[in-house]
């Protein structure tokens, strides 16, 4: 049992929360809490922390003996200064990133991407990708000045769902959107400037959402390459809804569109 | 100019930042940054805090002067120990609360409720308050072991909304609950048990929509209240969506119907 808050792998596990530089060199993040540890598949997993008390309990008898060979067990203490939420829930998991070609993004004319510029907020994010496995997107692309997809906040706010939606972080936006449109994606941007509500193109062929900053929306060079502007109708004196809102509406709508299509 | 941080109005304001009890003592909560303190309608504002370079700077001179009669110069130094944010932006009011009738909340056959049980979180709270005005909802209800709405976080998320939107916070929501039913509301509730999908009901007549606790959902007395369960589809391993993401969907197709109707 690790007792030692000056462990070396304790240091480690803080260091890897805390920097994204650090997550990059090792390729790997940190998972927290019974659901998201659990869920990890588990060769995508390197190690396994779990807190004295919650080892010794009596929940998660199943899944503690599926990851016994990759756990080791921390103090309490000591495990309350590894984790990154306040109230620590007793197991954290180290997990290797995932890594997704461009083209595994794709599927045919039931593609459907999130293009993301930007993004700054880690929960936004996190949500995004979560509610994206819920309406059906194919994949997400991101560039490289969109927060980190493995911060703790945002992997928290995934809900598991960062297991499971391919993902692409590109060094170059514009390169990556062309790529798309040359695969027949239709893309549309969330735009101020839109005159077509967003509920009035046909999303069920081959499609993608581009959503951009939270403050700026999208920068005029990417928003330039859509094919369609959109605007999300607002009542009221709302001039813009925040950008995770924004992207569920779309999302959403492409997902009725072909459920009803389906039936 | 205030120049001392254990100024009396300084060591005010950060109470009312920090405390949900100071503010309801007082009836006043704080709002941060030149948009929602500029956007405060004139008569709700008790006080401006400026901070001497923001004073000084050449933006916002027509609503500096709006404000002037109302606003303290406060150091930089003092200021930035005021704010309840890691990059204060040189300026906040003191706003005294709103408060609504219950029927202020009713539009007749427009009315359009969002009802939150136990919503725990400050940024989700907020976002569904700028997302509601933004849907077009009449109006807000919401019990008393839902975070404050003039919590800091919430005030921020709604980005001016919380000006516009009625709310009501009730003690007793299942009374609340039945007297919307005896003004001839239609209630939805979001649960996993709803064999409806959320965009089948016809939601162009008086109706609410009622949105439970992020990790629990709703209680069971109150969804026993619904006059129907509705279930928002999912793909994936997705089991539910976030609190603010969901309530979004169902004000949004209700806007969809409207606008749709007014065609």
């Amino acid at each position: 049992m690790i007792t030692s808050a000056s462990n070396k792998s304790i240091k480690n596990v803080q260091a890897l929360l805390s920097k994204a530089k650090e997550r990059k060199k090792q390729g790997v993040f940190v998972v927290e809490g019974p659901k998201m540890s659990f869920e990890a598949p588990y060769d995508w997993v390197s190690a396994v922390y779990m807190s004295e008390s919650f080892f010794n309990d009596d929940r998660f008898k199943e899944e503690k003996k599926r990851f016994l060979d990759k756990t080791e067990i921390v103090s309490d203490s000591v495990f309350k200064s590894m984790s990154d939420t306040q109230t620590p829930q007793g197991v954290l998991a180290i997990v290797k990133m995932p890594h997704y070609e461009i083209d595994e993004l794709f599927k045919g004319d039931k593609t459907e991407l999130l293009v993301l510029e930007s993004i700054q907020d880690p929960g936004n994010l996190g949500t995004m990708v979560r509610t994206g496995e819920g309406a059906g997107v194919s994949g997400i692309i991101m560039n490289r000045t969109t927060v980190d997809i493995f911060n703790p906040k945002t992997v928290r706010s995934t809900m598991g769902s960062l297991y499971r939606v391919p993902f692409y972080i590109t060094d170059d936006l514009p390169e990556t959107i062309e790529y798309a449109k040359s695969k027949g994606v239709s893309l549309y941007a969330a735009h101020l400037k839109g005159k077509c509500s967003y509920d009035r193109p046909d999303y069920t062929g081959a499609c993608g959402f581009m959503i951009g900053n939270e403050g700026n929306g999208l920068s005029d060079e990417i928003a330039d390459m859509a094919d369609t502007y959109i605007r999300i109708p607002m009542e009221g004196a709302v001039e813009s809804l925040n950008a995770a809102i924004s992207a569920t509406l779309l999302m959403y709508e492409c997902n009725r569109q072909r459920r009803l299509l389906g039936e």
